[in-house]
């Protein structure tokens, strides 16, 4: 094909850059072990005042999607709800590293978050895990 | 930069192809909440017998990453264990609707893993749950 055919030296070069690029995205999986290996996971618990679930969900949509977007060592969350308890909140918790951890509960958003929903919790566990294994799709 | 003076119209059609699979990959989470409706979303909790614990772990991975590999609509597994009870597993698991969770329970893998565990799992418990608020770094 004779986009393939490239002129000159430094296109050749730019383009196998993007191919790195992507094979470093696609293959990422692969070196996930070791970073693995110091991340600190966590299930939180959390029974929300029913009354109040609604108001606690945009607490803490705001609160996690800040931490991700501003925080480099804020790697994921995922919130699920119960059906049959909808106020029953489980949220495995994804952090780099413990320093990662650590700041993350000294910044600003964190102390509002907690402030913004103290009196919307009734009851929080914190189960501290291990991961185990993970499978996704590429690209979620 | 000179690599940005493409010389040919089908070069320029290439880079531009890659531009938009890039454009498309870093904002795909915008798009995720019609599709997130439809999914179905479960906890398993699974208090495995310890002595058998490291072979529950490896039909466990082979499970779900055979299963994320070949099914279209099995998109995430996160398994994680208890720090302080390793037996004690959780596993979170996202299927892309009913349609394709239904599917999973009839594949030959799945019938494998279940079979290999049945004597490992001292209990199971599936929790139904709702997807409230998903955060993750891009490429997580």
């Amino acid at each position: 094909m004779d986009i393939f055919k490239f002129k000159t030296l430094a296109l050749r070069r730019a383009v196998s850059l993007m191919l790195i690029a992507m094979a470093i995205t696609l293959f990422s999986s692969g070196r996930a072990t070791a970073q693995q290996k110091k991340q600190v996971v966590r299930l939180a618990k959390i029974q929300v005042d029913p009354a109040q679930l609604e108001s606690y969900k945009v607490a803490l949509k705001e609160g996690i999607e800040t931490a991700v977007r501003v925080e480099p060592g804020v790697l994921t969350y995922y919130a699920v709800a119960d059906k049959d308890n909808p106020a029953h909140i489980t949220i495995l918790e994804i952090y780099a590293d413990s320093v990662a951890y650590k700041a993350h509960i000294e910044t600003a958003h964190f102390k509002k978050y907690k402030n913004t929903v103290k009196d919307m919790v009734k009851s929080l566990e914190l189960v501290d895990v291990n991961l185990v294994a993970v499978a996704k799709k590429p690209g979620l």
